[in-house]
């Protein structure tokens, strides 16, 4: 009955602390690979143009801006805003408008520049997205949001802090070889083990970073799909699931509910189960949450998801790779952008793209992303298929 | 091939200065009446939940905490964005992903609370949607924006301010009637046309009012609409136009592209003229902003707009009434709640639910909803259908 829809190429800007360039910049850095293969503005019918949070630039109301950055400033567009998950939720959107039959190709570019405020003030704007009234005032960052659940995993768990550090070296290890992470530099494991404390027991290699950065999509209806490439990359599974607004209202602390909803819609919607999917990109915003989306997601039991990483079934050539691309830890976290970065990776894994063999998966036919707002409110799992 | 999406039912707060609430309170009015229609949380799948700017109350990243105070916190949401037209952004993104098939079952909800802040400052904020680098350092705010498109159609079409004030006296008039307006009351040609200046040539009568409140609407794809209500209110067109981002590069100030493209996508979409339309709710963030809409709207010719509200055509018993429940200029603009407040009114005219037959249309078989963002940088119009 509705039509099929396939992401039929992508774009994305060099991540990093990018002083060198306006949010404009960045927005048309990442569209420049995707008007040079051919799809121009005039073969765009409408866009999703996202960030996060005005407060990092000031810029209120920003899509207008981003279109006319790249020429888009006489197609219809609007902003999705889902703090963190900005860009896949911008992807859902986009979907429903292009297999409702509104459009029929649609560009959704995700950017965020955070780096124009200092990290501090950065941390505290992010802060805001916890409740106003009840959270924020207290004090309460993400940093410590997650180091509640990391505390709550380990005390439930009996997990060391060792099995979050494999976690960041691996994150680095696959950073290191992709040209556009903010930090692209291998880390030991002692490094990561005895880095200094950000929120006990997180330290600072159990963080991500603070991003500047823009990535890009383009979503083609099945009729129009063969007039832009034989390597679409369909959607097949789109899910999402929410929890509660304050984190003292969740049932549990070492699983997060809107996860295992999201995670269950995109599968039955996809008609796969997790052991079907080839490749993740999960929400790696701290150590934890990595290892609590291996569960959330269905690769592992509830409290194994050690297992994954000590193994390095986790790796590019082990049972479910997952973050090959370096993650938000390594290759960095622009708000808006990085939904979108998460999507771009999955079709450069399915095309054989990836700039090294060393960080090339073999033979993905099915790739899952897993991207989470704010400590767990709003998740959304999407699950592609190579069409080709 | 694409499922028909209806507007079943619709829920409205009080719009004022609404220091009484919080906006967790204002979103519970709002739903309120959609659910003591039986639309209880249950029955919906996913929802919309939107407003335009963080900045007001700080609350960054809101739609957990929307959900979360009307018991939908388990439900999957997201936040679209588009300044003064987030309402009707919203409920495209939603038409999407319901037409589409994603979802049966959708809640938009719009809030804005903007008297947390003096007036003044939300003025500010507001201009922080015009282009940060290149428009508001050199002081432009909206006021400004919309006063150089007045004088320019005022010195164009030798246009008399009096033909503002006009209209500011019908917006008035019909507020007057609207238990739900922000100003409820009558005012004199006189007092419209002698008020104190704001930004020449507009005074404090030809400026809308900064209001808090929200609106709500519930949109049910056709297999399951008969399960909702008797009397579905289909949409029938949907269009969505751009404009540049900067006012400075418009080829004319007396019309705005972007609503001239919606206007135009819309009546392709229902395969209806302007003629056919029986009533519309029009972005009149201005007064000016009224009389452009009449021309862009295809309502009247370029130049020739004043004769609708002279001849008072856009009155209740006239040929194409015009915001019969005040308008933003006496019932309010609450940013995020503006546009899902004009589809809540032709909801209402349709059923014949206007509290006073002296405000009440004869008969709506088509309605249109226009509705503005920025300074027309984005336009959606959508037009409706009496499903009975």
């Amino acid at each position: 009955m509705t039509r099929r829809v396939a992401v039929v190429a992508g774009g994305h800007s060099k991540f990093g602390k990018r002083y060198d360039a306006t949010m404009r910049e960045l927005c048309a850095e990442a569209y420049k690979p995707v008007y040079d293969a051919g799809i121009t503005q005039d073969r765009i019918d409408a866009t999703v143009l996202s960030y996060a949070a005005s407060q990092f630039t000031g810029q209120g109301a920003g899509s207008a801006l981003m279109a006319d950055s790249i020429g888009l400033q006489e197609k219809p567009h609007l902003r999705v805003e889902s703090a963190c998950a900005t860009g896949t939720a911008s992807i859902r959107a986009a979907y429903g408008m292009v297999a409702s039959g509104l459009y029929d190709v649609m560009l959704v570019l995700g950017v965020e520049q955070m780096n124009r405020v200092s990290s501090a003030t950065a941390t505290e704007y992010m802060s805001r997205a916890g409740d106003m009234r009840w959270e924020y005032p207290y004090g309460i960052s993400f940093p410590a949001f997650y180091a509640l659940m990391a505390s709550r995993y380990m005390a439930e768990y009996n997990l060391p802090h060792d099995v979050l550090s494999m976690i960041s070296v691996k994150s680095h290890h696959y950073g290191a070889q992709n040209p556009k992470a903010h930090l692209p530099k291998e880390v030991s494991f002692e490094e990561a083990n005895n880095a200094v404390p950000i929120c006990r027991p997180l330290n600072l290699y159990d963080c991500s970073l603070i991003t500047d950065g823009a990535a890009a999509v383009v979503l083609v209806a099945e009729p129009r799909v063969k007039e832009f490439t034989d390597q679409p990359m369909w959607i097949k599974g789109m899910g999402a699931g929410a929890s509660e607004m304050m984190i003292q209202d969740r049932p549990s602390l070492t699983s997060i509910p809107g996860a295992k909803r999201a995670a269950k819609a995109a599968y039955k919607m996809a008609g796969l189960q997790p052991k079907d999917i080839n490749m993740a990109e999960v929400h790696d915003c701290f150590s934890i949450a990595e290892l609590i989306a291996y569960e959330d997601l269905g690769f592992a039991e509830p409290g194994k998801g050690r297992q994954l990483i000590e193994n390095k079934e986790v790796y590019h050539t082990g049972r479910i790779p997952v973050n090959c691309d370096g993650g938000l830890k390594s290759k960095g976290h622009p708000l808006g952008a990085t939904g979108v970065s998460m999507t771009y990776e999955v079709l450069s894994q399915m095309r054989k793209k990836a700039e090294k063999p060393t960080r090339q998966i073999k033979d993905v036919k099915y790739g899952l992303v897993h991207n989470v707002g704010q400590s767990g409110q709003f998740v959304n799992v999407i699950i592609y298929e190579r069409g080709w």
